[in-house]
């Protein structure tokens, strides 16, 4: 469990901009529990940060001086970026993002990463259809109540599976789900998905992996999609994890499962951001978000996400734009 | 083992057409390895054959007499069929195929579920672009040699995986695989994989599953496909196999896998044949077939699967055209 002793605050100087390079004033900054995986030396499929440098995160920033011509003064972006006020950055891998559309705050939730790894991975990979069974593991989270709530809007009976009772009753009752199950009170979690999906399971966004996806697999229809979006049962997992084959499901079944990142769809961004802005301007989408005030605060709400403090996505905004 | 003491000659009469059926005489009928897995009360995705009733399996027939005006006299078909001389068929999952095209026994290999297999797998599932590595496993199969006959044909560098030295040198040498592995020979088949794929897996079709499969899957490069045709290796399982897991890898490698039948693509089955038959007549495609002559001639002709008699494709020719 790590503590407000690992971090520390410094300050350095900023180099001037060369050819191409903007100068980023963050606005906010994203905390996120995969992080904490980043602190480990452990094998994993993303790097570990680096001791002593930055933590590198989602975070909205304001250019506020530029010396590249796509990216004048003024424009707001999203991207991955070093947890600091300011920041010299060479101008790739920053998407421009509209102000007028939604709070700018939702491009970290919403609108950005997790909202769009919803909408890709359900909609390209899951491509449910109205009247269809539609199951989200890790339902609670940032992805999966965009999950369910866009499998909603389809049409489809949605199942979500999480780990509190609390949970459970978010998305039944707030979120609109058909079904919830809590994985940790269920004796059998093969009969209790088997029962919530009397007609079976068409689509499994799967954010899990393990004997979770396991018993959804057994209640698979034919022609069933399965998106694998995490794998948190294995995130730990030293060795190639074991468990039961599933390429005969995929086979009797005649079903297609693939595996994405959300930036495999990075050219569609726009379009997904929009539909998604359409969809919360309609009242369609719910999203909740906390937020602390203020650089110094980042610390505190990291460890914040460890013990349950936020309801729905934890940011924490670093400051005003000032165009 | 089955034996010829297993099998009996009987004769029945025929019973008149009734409106939408037709008399079918067979032509040439197909003896599969799979059929001996039908022979058996272990659970398995096919219906065990009934004892004391006739086999049933692919077949061309000829349309003798006909009270369905879709499937006129003289028509010629190919489909499921029982092994007997004269059918009386309720006329439907019949597909006419054309005489002028090919040699009819065709229609039951290249053409046929196998050929047809192979495309559909291999081209709408793997959908290999040039320069890519594709790998098949059971690659001098009737369906493997198909796969990487036209893997061949689409540019890309072709690896077999086979179960002995003879098989091994026909793909190599007779059907120009780039490369083959003999998975019985070799020690270590991971890196024997790592090693026939230097530039990693992009498409594989797999016809066995099992660790062989897990090997191909640790060489897979980003955005691989799989193809999940066969699992030879859980056919006579009676409890859900286990083994490594795939879902890290396929996410890892925003990788597709699908499963599928040969009869998920009916609706397509017409402008395969003309494609393999192209292919064929252009001698892009090489096809072999063993044709024993006599309706007599089915139990031996089964049999000899299992002592390997045959080269290539083995069948049956039952009866001459008569329209």
């Amino acid at each position: 469990m790590p503590s407000k002793d690992n971090f520390e605050f410094t300050e350095t100087e900023l180099l001037d901009l060369e050819v191409g390079e903007v100068l980023l004033k963050a606005l906010y900054i994203s905390v996120d529990p995969y992080m904490r995986g980043r602190m480990s030396d452990a094998k994993s499929y993303v790097a570990p940060y680096e001791v002593g440098k930055p933590i590198i995160g989602g975070a909205v920033a304001e250019v506020v001086e530029s010396r590249n011509e796509q990216l004048p003064k003024g424009t707001v972006v999203v991207g991955s970026l070093p947890w600091q006020q300011y920041t010299v950055h060479a101008g790739k891998g920053l998407l421009p993002v509209d102000p007028e559309v939604a709070p700018l705050s939702y491009y970290l939730g919403v609108l950005g990463m997790p909202g769009q790894t919803a909408y890709f991975g359900l909609l390209h990979i899951g491509q449910p259809k109205a009247g269809e069974t539609v199951v989200v593991s890790g339902a609670a989270g940032a992805v999966g109540t965009v999950v369910g709530q866009i499998a909603k809007l389809k049409g489809c009976r949605v199942v979500g599976i999480a780990g509190s009772d609390d949970k459970i009753t978010y998305l039944r009752e707030e979120l609109g789900f058909d079904e919830a199950i809590n994985y940790k009170t269920t004796d059998d979690i093969n009969s209790a998905v088997a029962q919530a999906c009397p007609d079976g399971v068409d689509v499994y966004f799967d954010n899990v992996g393990g004997e979770i996806s396991d018993a959804v697999l057994l209640a698979l229809n034919k022609f069933g999609r399965i998106a694998v979006c995490g794998q948190i049962a294995f995130y730990n997992s030293t060795t190639p994890p074991t468990g039961m084959r599933i390429e005969p499901i995929l086979l009797k079944k005649s079903a297609l499962m693939k595996g994405f990142i959300v930036s495999d769809y990075s050219s569609e961004f726009g379009s997904a951001a929009k539909e998604l802005a359409t969809w919360l301007q309609e009242g369609k989408l719910q999203y909740q978000e906390t937020i602390k005030e203020g650089f110094d605060q980042l610390p505190e709400a990291f460890l914040g996400l460890f013990t349950g403090e936020n309801t729905g996505k934890q940011l924490v905004k670093v400051a005003d734009r000032e165009g």
